[in-house]
């Protein structure tokens, strides 16, 4: 039996749930969870804020781990491997995406938390070719968020071929930002850091950002026109998305890693211009994701986490529904 | 003195209107035109929708001409050649994007026909890298509108490495679609004819289309969900961008280049899912529009056009407004 936590209703508490997982899948691992980082999307997920919940839920998706059991079709693995699980934990393996090594934009991707039963709980199995080998080097009680939140914001920089030579924005100083800060800054960017409070220009400074620009002054904002190859929207919150188009330098890109909910009210002329494009992206592949660990490990990006005993889970939850995560949240055995 | 038709206020009509040109600046040519197309955006000018307006106004963008004087500082154009113009008389030919071969991207670029005397005339000048030779082969009596409305869909070909193997949508088959639909063909893609008149399905497939779909028949364009990596919008009015983002593939692309007034209401999960872009580009590059040319020549990529005599000006731009136009106009001496 793996002994977990599950949520049986919209916003509910979590409470221990036992489930027998059955027969290992010849394409399967176990994996004894040592951390589990806790997402916006786990609470998202919990408050069926998405209508793809099904209860009992058991969230996490930012898992670390010791690989226990082995099916027997995974030779890439061994026992007692140290890996990371983040939203997938399994694929079609025979798309045009699958065959791409492009595993997060399959259709039929498996979602670890979406009729899956996830990282809140002594153990977790996954697809095997889900899970990605944790370099040495690696902080273990802080790598569970680069499997969500630093996957998600590193991605772009692969997708898009973003250079050294770039000048990169990023909005939003949480969770998100504070990984895509590091990772812009190691990248060789120049790196400007919107955030709407004062007290985070300070640490988005200490982060790795070369600048800062209050993202609720519209005028500060405007004064940047012209200026920036990409910006990441990492916010769910709805921002005057023209004024930042015009802050794209011709060809700029602004995207988004963010789940806003209100429709982009995109103009046109801002797009045709100088040539912009809107766009979002989802996650990262395992082969994307063991790269931004190898990138991780060389130049230090490291979350920065608040860990909570698994007994502590709800306070855990409640604190980040609360805003008052700094800037991660991780459960720990210890 | 050169002989022009210009329009003195907004929706007025055009009258003869001579001006003196003064002397010849070092970097122009003055061009004797043959023939000159009348674009969708002489007639925005004309009624000065765009508010960039200054009378009178010589509208005229798709020139088709002769090289009657060359300035001191031209030195890769000859006498007696036979040239286009198109949006852009002249560029700054300092910035990065001059710099870089962009020169449709410079922010500084002169407009043909914004604060300049266009093509209704029987001289119009410019400056030399704006120009661009016509290659033999090449239709001059149809070519005018390969300058605007065929350089500004074969440019995202160019600029988003559009591949022969990609299969690609095009909404909205007049003048541009009709030659996007050819340089598609031509490009070896897998061209789709979104259009809304019944009439101009067996005509778009005549122009290369594969496929059409009746572009205000949602069940039918819904049923094409995740096909396209690519959709050239061309249309000016509103449709359900959301339902047309669904019929785009993973890493696929919703391109406009027509300047629909109404914001893009875009659904960021629409984006976010399957690593989509929204975007849009102006014209092409005098590098751009050199390569589009031999590629039109080599693949006999041709504007379907009506002749209008010089002195129809008026008749032939209320045909246009009318919507009657099959496909393009073209004003010509003969």
């Amino acid at each position: 039996m793996i002994k977990a936590y599950a949520v049986f209703e919209p916003n509910g508490e979590l409470k221990p749930f036992e489930y027998d997982p059955g027969e290992l899948l010849a394409q399967q691992v176990e994996i004894e969870v040592l951390y589990c980082g806790i997402c916006h999307s786990d609470i998202s997920m919990i408050d069926d804020a998405w209508g793809m919940t099904q209860y009992p839920l058991v969230p996490g998706h930012e898992v670390v781990g010791t690989i226990v059991q082995l099916g027997d079709d995974v030779r890439h693995l061994t026992l007692g491997q140290t890996v990371g699980l983040g939203w997938h934990s399994g694929f079609c393996n025979d798309c045009q995406h699958c065959d791409s090594n492009d595993h997060n934009l399959c259709a039929s991707a498996q979602g670890t938390v979406v009729g899956h039963y996830g990282g809140f709980a002594d153990k977790v199995r996954a697809d095997g070719n889900s899970v990605v080998p944790i370099p040495d080097g690696i902080d273990l009680a802080s790598a569970g968020p680069l499997f969500c939140a630093g996957i998600t914001v590193f991605n772009p920089l692969v997708q898009f071929n973003i250079k050294p030579t770039d000048k990169v924005g990023v909005i939003g100083i949480g969770g998100l930002g504070h990984l895509a800060l590091q990772f812009l800054n190691a990248w060789g960017c120049e790196v400007t850091a919107f955030t709407s409070h004062d007290a985070k220009q300070q640490e988005a400074l200490k982060l790795g950002a070369h600048h800062t620009l209050n993202s609720r002054d519209e005028a500060a904002v405007a004064a940047a026109a012209g200026q920036f190859d990409l910006i990441i929207s990492t916010v769910n919150v709805k921002l005057d998305w023209n004024l930042y188009l015009s802050t794209l330098n011709a060809r700029g890109r602004l995207h988004f890693v963010g789940a806003t909910l209100e429709p982009l009210d995109i103009n046109v002329f801002s797009l045709l211009m100088g040539q912009r494009s809107v766009s979002g992206s989802p996650i990262g592949s395992p082969a994307v994701i063991a790269d931004m660990l190898d990138f991780a490990q060389r130049h230090d990006v490291k979350p920065t986490v608040e860990m909570f005993r698994f007994d502590d889970i709800n306070a855990a939850v409640n604190r980040l529904r609360a805003g008052e995560a700094h800037y991660r949240l991780v459960l720990t055995r210890d």
